[in-house]
């Protein structure tokens, strides 16, 4: 097909046009349901009650029915003598009010006399105690108009109104067709090359929280015959097809001439970042959407143009996410030719909501997991500074936000066994990690971007971890440091270490290909004394430039075989059984501000690092050495 | 079994002892199911990745794969030149990155030459375009820890992850048992005596949408052994039971004698309103909860105590409903025994949110239906005065209160009407209206607690309608008159007018059960004012204090044969197929602030009234003239 160049056009005017477009095209139509069925389903027509509730004039209270008339006038002095079944009858609350009656006396205002005769003091009011036909639903009333989402609630008022059967518009069916030569069904051993298709799972739950239908198909792989009668037959049977991956305009992007062929493409190329290469088009009356193939920029689609072409089908809206206002905690760049929608993290620390973006790309779909909200990036804006105030659309429960601990600096996969040990034993309670190295979480906690950081800094010079970082960078009176554990840092080399390293020296070779830690980490900082101490020049190291951003992304590559050796702690080698030559013990502690300690997430972070569980799962992973972990060092 | 006393305990005493009591015993148990089909479960263990993603190193970009070191030093001067399959191969996004190679350069800096020889003027980096393996996700790493709800994008990660099932809690199965002598299947026939039973239905549809499953069983008549037998299968069957009614202390409630004898009843009576007979109980392990009857103290028992139950199910806890601040519209006197829960009315009039309480009953379930926030009242106050900025618990969108058009003043079906052509002509768009007559409509508009009002006030000395009234309690300045409908009002009577009513002269009469309109309203003056000229005095008209406050609960009486005659709208008489004596003609007009004029609430409001949609039902309806409606009076 070759290339061709996309459009760049405005967000809202795709939008605005396109949904004018086709929804003079649509076929909606509705369907009838059981009333007690019909919970968040939208009406497609007014309901009207079709019996009053309640039907009767009914008993309020536990008593006595009469006639207000034989009682006025009673007084203490005067008192109301009444027969039984002559002038009053018993009644309990809801028995129908007989015929001849018209109050309702309280049983405790009754005084017992015999022979069925009883004694009033006070006199009945016309209508009291009496529940009115109608109190609640008159028939012929309407009990909700069109275009309203049944509510638990309303149910009841359905079917108190006897409305046994509602009309509401049908669940459209979105029908989702993967393409791709390389991707394949989900699996836990795919091949080199082969990419596992799960964006049809995360689109097709999104369509369910939606209240959507929806069809997965097998994946069609690039031929466009094979695309165009995939399409052709999702269109006969669903009311909107998403045709996933193969939007962009390069060699093998077949979708929008499909689409062409089969109908007509309205739009190509949005100027949104991420989701630029969607396509907004219709077959036989029906939206085809192709989706970009990288997941974030999918899911912003489903969110911005898919979620929208739904509300047509119901002629309701879907609630806006709530949003917050937060603080950046970085700088944000933004492309002038571009409406960006940022990930953040929110962590509220020092009673400010803190947003730190996240900077992965649209591959990354645990960035999304991570998310706890988005920033929108208006186009023709530069970006915002550090510290400006955005609004942010949550993506989590804010209450939620503020009941979590959040964990910077070094990355250990320790982190995430506190997150869950938090999780188990602590309910409503999360912790939020990331992994940005020793130094730069340092600065996080200085700044209250972060209620902790996990720290391993070595002072060249007097060979001690941590306390002359925090003297030189922090206020010493302001920061407590909560003892962590020592780790054996170490040499990952491959199973057996088949290239026989041995230490640091060896890395001085080009056969080895090393992978590194980022500038700024603890490990990085280690490697640079190692290195120096033993007069290496990095430039002789092949890889050195190569940077990963955990323990554990080092590993992973020695044990794909993409490098051969890297610094890291041994309970990552471990997890993938890889050789691990010990260098040395460090120790990886925790700091947090003085006046945090008393927070209830504080604490609860403390007795954490203090049970018999965290210890439990650390000498399972092997690796540590705890000694009054949790405890204060200054 | 006799009377006996509730007890009157603090919610919140309650719920400690109770949940820290049962949360010892009950048996909550997990599953494995499918990653692709776990939307909104939780999981009961931490979810580690199974593989990489990407598993291999995959290029980011179209272009070749070369060694990065026989790039150095590439100039324009000096380029570098590279033969294919031996310095290079071409590759393309997602290609796997060949194990020779260690950089990608992109086909837009690569110049072709003849036999496959290609010229490079800049050098690669070693590592450039590539994606790293466990870009997104490594081997071994925790992808979501326990006791988190899975999202979309999380099914995703998992997948990606190569995990195909995971862990989660199993959804806690809730029986729900209606007991009751009167109570029967929701029909459209019910007999005198006979409440169709909806509760379960409401129950039901609120434990689905917390995730739950449910049991309704068959309706239990009020006889201990049939409740006992009940409970016990229930009991075996489920891990909660719900016994709905029966939870006070009368004659017939045997419920908490039943816990009693199968297991034990923790608490009876709680000091909250709507909701205190409820009984909080355990039998052989599993919590079973005895509801009040009325359907609004049901409701509020499921929210404030059965969902904090199921919190201990999943180990997690569900997001608190979003708060607005509002102002009350008028003072709310609470008792000091009680935390009060108050539905009330939201409205945006003039930028500041108003909160309106409804003031009806326990038993009317359409007021939650209405509801659109709940203010909790704590126990030992008196109460808020009207003006108070209280918080408000959502129960609708905020977003769709901003969008609604608050009606108020006299009733007529009309407004229905208003509301259901409102949502089907503007999306996204509300009406809400309640009926407080005309005196108080005016009142209502005046201190902008809400948009319109619709009125029909006579001038005694006049005869003219409306005018004077904003004259004298208004500022005519700040007020749009907007014509509304010409209507006829009459005298509702049984079918074919049995009784033989011909003038309001003929209601001054022992024999005739009148049914009159509340203080206040439009159609009360009216009648006021005929008697007058009649010379009739309303004592001598039986059910003059029978006060009903629309129309339609004026003519359902009529027609439900539990009065005679009434004062009315001619719509009202026909939806019952009533008999109708015409009296006058009235015009029923609408007030609004002139600052509000151009907002799209009111334009869009004005624009329906203006519709040959309204024309048509009013005149499907009947008994009402339009000319001029929706046009500028002044």
């Amino acid at each position: 097909m070759g290339f061709s160049y996309l459009d760049n056009k405005e967000l809202e005017h795709v939008l605005n046009e396109y949904l004018s477009f086709i929804s003079e095209k649509i076929n909606k139509s509705d369907e009838e349901i059981a009333a007690y069925n019909s919970l968040n389903r939208i009406t497609s027509e007014a309901v009207y009650a079709g019996i009053s509730s309640p039907h009767y004039l009914a008993s309020a209270m536990d008593g006595i029915a009469a006639n207000a008339k034989k009682t006025f006038g009673a007084t203490e002095t005067t008192p109301a003598l009444l027969k039984e079944n002559e002038d009053f009858e018993r009644i309990d609350t809801g028995d129908p009010l007989p015929d001849r009656f018209d109050t309702v006396i309280m049983i405790e205002d009754v005084i017992e006399l015999q022979n069925g005769t009883i004694k009033l003091i006070n006199a009945g009011f016309p209508w009291q105690n009496i529940r009115q036909i109608g109190e609640d639903i008159c028939q012929g009333e309407m009990i909700i108009p069109s275009n309203i989402k049944i509510e638990p609630a309303a149910i009841g008022a359905l079917l108190a109104g006897g409305v046994s059967k509602i009309r509401v518009w049908k669940k459209p069916v979105v029908g989702i067709i993967p393409t791709g030569d390389e991707i394949i069904k989900p699996t836990l051993n795919p091949e080199k090359g082969k990419i596992i298709e799960f964006n049809s799972s995360v689109f097709s739950s999104m369509l369910f929280n939606w209240g959507a239908d929806f069809k997965v198909y097998d994946i069609v792989p690039d031929k466009y015959e094979l695309i165009k009668n995939a399409a052709l037959n999702a269109v006969s049977e669903c009311d909107i097809v998403l045709i996933n991956a193969g939007s962009s305009a390069g060699r093998d992007d077949y979708t929008s001439h499909v689409i062409k062929e089969l109908g007509e493409v309205l739009f190509h190329g949005i100027s949104i970042k991420p989701g630029k290469p969607a396509i907004l088009g219709m077959i036989e009356n029906k939206p085809v959407i192709g989706i970009p193939g990288y997941p974030v920029s999918g899911i912003i689609i489903m969110e911005q143009i898919v979620k929208k072409i739904l509300e047509l089908y119901s002629s309701s809206l879907f609630a806006p996410r709530p949003q917050v206002k937060a603080a950046l905690s970085r700088k944000i760049v933004s492309s002038l030719k571009y409406k960006e929608f940022i990930r953040v993290k929110l962590g509220d620390v020092s009673g400010n909501i803190i947003a730190t973006p996240l900077t992965s790309g649209a591959g990354v779909i645990t960035s999304f997991v991570k998310a706890d909200g988005l920033i929108t990036i208006p186009q023709n804006t530069e970006g915002y500074e550090s510290g400006t105030i955005v609004d942010v659309e949550l993506l989590k429960n804010f209450g939620d936000i503020k009941n979590t601990v959040v964990i910077t600096g070094s990355h250990d996969p320790l982190i995430d066994e506190i997150s869950d040990i938090l999780r188990r034993n602590y309910t409503g309670y999360f912790v939020a990690s990331s992994h940005v190295g020793s130094m730069a979480g340092l600065m996080a906690v200085k700044k209250n971007e972060a209620h902790i950081a996990g720290i391993h800094l070595l002072d060249e010079n007097t060979g001690e971890y941590n306390i002359s970082y925090i003297k030189k960078y922090l206020n010493p009176d302001e920061i407590v440091l909560v003892k962590g554990v020592k780790r054996t840092q170490g040499l990952i080399v491959a199973k057996n270490n088949p290239l026989n390293i041995a230490k640091i020296n060896d890395l001085d070779n080009n056969n080895i290909r090393f992978v590194n830690r980022q500038k700024g980490s603890g490990t990085r900082i280690l490697l640079d004394y190692l290195l120096n101490k033993e007069n290496i020049n990095p430039d002789n190291i092949y890889g050195y430039t190569r940077e990963e951003y955990t323990h554990l992304s080092v590993a992973v590559q020695i044990s794909q075989g993409s490098a051969d050796a890297g610094l890291g702690v041994y309970s990552a080698a471990k997890i993938y059984g890889l050789g691990f030559i010990p260098v040395c013990e460090e120790d990886y502690d925790f700091i947090l501000h003085k006046k945090n300690m008393d927070s209830d997430l504080i604490q609860r972070f403390l007795s954490i690092l203090k049970s018999e569980e965290f210890k439990q799962r650390l000498m399972k992973t092997g690796g540590y050495k705890l000694e009054n972990c949790g405890g204060i060092i200054s």
